[in-house]
């Protein structure tokens, strides 16, 4: 496709293979194991972030661990296999994707009849986890890749980039897909304190796969709209509720009033995964992380010891302000409670 | 008055006494000099910052240097003055308040029939561009106060504090009043990048002064509306123009549109030095910044090598929604055309 964009994590000959995220930007490193209990240190650790990553790593750190169950019988192997699903699942506890790709490895686990067919379609299940996840953003990027023009300027928010996926990613989807056709955008990237994925991680990825970035502290928001040309807005979602409130990274929220105020289109991109039919905003309790993770950077205090700093770790974007939803389905547009049931 | 709040900058016995402010938040230490270059070296170094501040510093400065050419002839000492004027304009050339307290003090060194008249009639307009500073900020701290109830949450952005002023600041006299009246509040400061003014100045002195404050990031304003219950959001100015149109920190329009959408007022505060009837908003022209400010921070770059950070210093707030502008002279209200004419 001529996109030098690395894989995330790939399985690789029987072992896990994928970018060491915490020494991005400044470095591109792999980590390559074979041992379940590395991907599970890497996810603790975030040196794999990013939903549909942890979904991914999960399934591949189960296929590891159906490999060194081999040589036991398949009930003492499965019980091996129960532990360490559960040792997966403390690793990030909130990940959505993380519980829901472990207990998919686990039914397939529980229904082998050998040990034999246990591994092989363990491998099978997460090589397929893995692709399918690749599919609904290349997917996602062939929707999304419509709404773009040569030339135009995009503006996006945290990582939703390939980096938070096996590959491609979901806000970014569109941007790499436009460029395979020979559709050429420039990206203004929102920096996304408190951890900077955006400056740190979807520069870094865009400037590779060769697309022109930008990158703007997120208090920009507001001038650029107003003095330079934005054509569109694709943010990612942690979650998007029945009614289309979409619960994504802080600062989206802000972005899409802004994107209103200026008459830019605001699309969100996830998978139909993402969306949740069965909960109301109310019911939906947005996570306040630790202070110190906001008030520290590169192991310097940004104020005042004694002074706290609040740490919401998402904002919650009204359905009003989202222009469409694009999923590996189809764009849903308002009114969201019908369009985004048809698609799921 | 009971508020432990230092004073940013003053004359003591033929010494200009100044806060050192790139120490802050982690030391409160001082230049103590007779030296007009080195306050001008401070302006320059930005040891001392805030329009209201700078031009007290060279105004003091300018003091200093009259001592200086005592011993000269009151031609010679004027020539000398004329040229320190301009070294004083060079330290930061955008700097509005800087040229005006200069060009005062140069008026009243021309305007000297002796020497000695020269260096006592210097001291004396620098100590009444200083007063003159704080008594405009209590009178709007006065104004403002009675905006505010017990137990109120006020938010605010960058440093419209005693910090950028001689004393009590813009946006945060009102809360300092409050506090000596016995009217308690809570501010949220968002941190402001790219210099995090907000969570190193902002932070600090609320802190001394006994108020209660928390820090955000900047892209927290809109879950913080969501979530938190704020009162009111006071900010400073770096120009309005006629028409009601705020030039202050990026960040504050964004902030504006998140007020206006949750019904939470929103005030400027700022002397009427700061109103531009000349101008229109058209002819504003918003200064751009070199990247490096905003991609490297402790010594630390934020995004990959060839990456540009866009910055912007400064964004325009619409007078549709900004609630009211607090001057020392009164509060203005819309429609501004009007309001502000009167009030200038």
């Amino acid at each position: 496709m001529g996109l030098n964009l690395p894989k995330t994590i790939e399985w690789v000959n029987g072992r896990v293979r994928m970018i060491k995220q915490l020494l991005l930007p400044y470095k591109l490193e792999y980590i390559e194991t074979d041992d379940p209990f590395r991907v599970a240190e890497a996810i603790k650790r975030m040196e794999i972030r990013g939903a549909p990553a942890i979904g991914v790593a999960a399934a591949f750190g189960m296929a590891l661990a159906a490999l060194k169950v081999q040589e036991r019988g398949l009930k003492e192997a499965l019980n091996v296999l129960e532990r360490t699903a559960e040792m997966f699942k403390e690793t990030r506890p909130t990940a959505v994707n993380l519980f829901w790709a472990v207990n998919r490895m686990m039914a397939v686990a529980r229904s082998a009849t050998s040990l034999e067919e246990l591994v092989k379609s363990m491998i099978s299940e997460a090589e397929k986890i893995a692709l399918e996840d690749e599919k609904a953003n290349r997917r996602i990027g062939e929707l999304g890749s419509r709404l773009l023009s040569d030339g135009d300027t995009v503006v996006t928010i945290c990582n939703a980039g390939s980096l938070a996926t096996t590959y491609y990613g979901t806000a970014t989807a569109p941007i790499y897909v436009a460029k395979e056709k020979g559709i050429n955008v420039h990206v203004i990237a929102m920096e996304t304190r408190p951890y900077l994925q955006g400056s740190r991680l979807t520069a870094f990825e865009l400037k590779l796969a060769g697309i022109p970035v930008s990158v703007i502290t997120d208090n920009q928001i507001g001038v650029i709209m107003e003095k330079e040309k934005v054509d569109i807005v694709f943010v990612g979602a942690d979650r998007v509720v029945g009614d289309g409130h979409v619960i994504n990274k802080i600062g989206t929220y802000p972005l899409a009033l802004v994107a209103k105020e200026h008459g830019v289109p605001f699309y969100v991109a996830a998978p139909t995964s993402t969306i949740d039919l069965e909960h109301n905003i109310e019911q939906i309790v947005i996570e306040r992380r630790p202070s110190s993770e906001a008030a520290e950077l590169f192991g310097r205090r940004l104020c005042p010891e004694g002074v706290d700093y609040i740490y919401y770790a998402f904002d919650i974007t009204p359905p009003r302000l989202v222009t469409g939803i694009i999923t590996e389905r189809g764009i849903a547009y308002p009114p969201y409670p019908k369009s985004l049931k048809e698609l799921v």
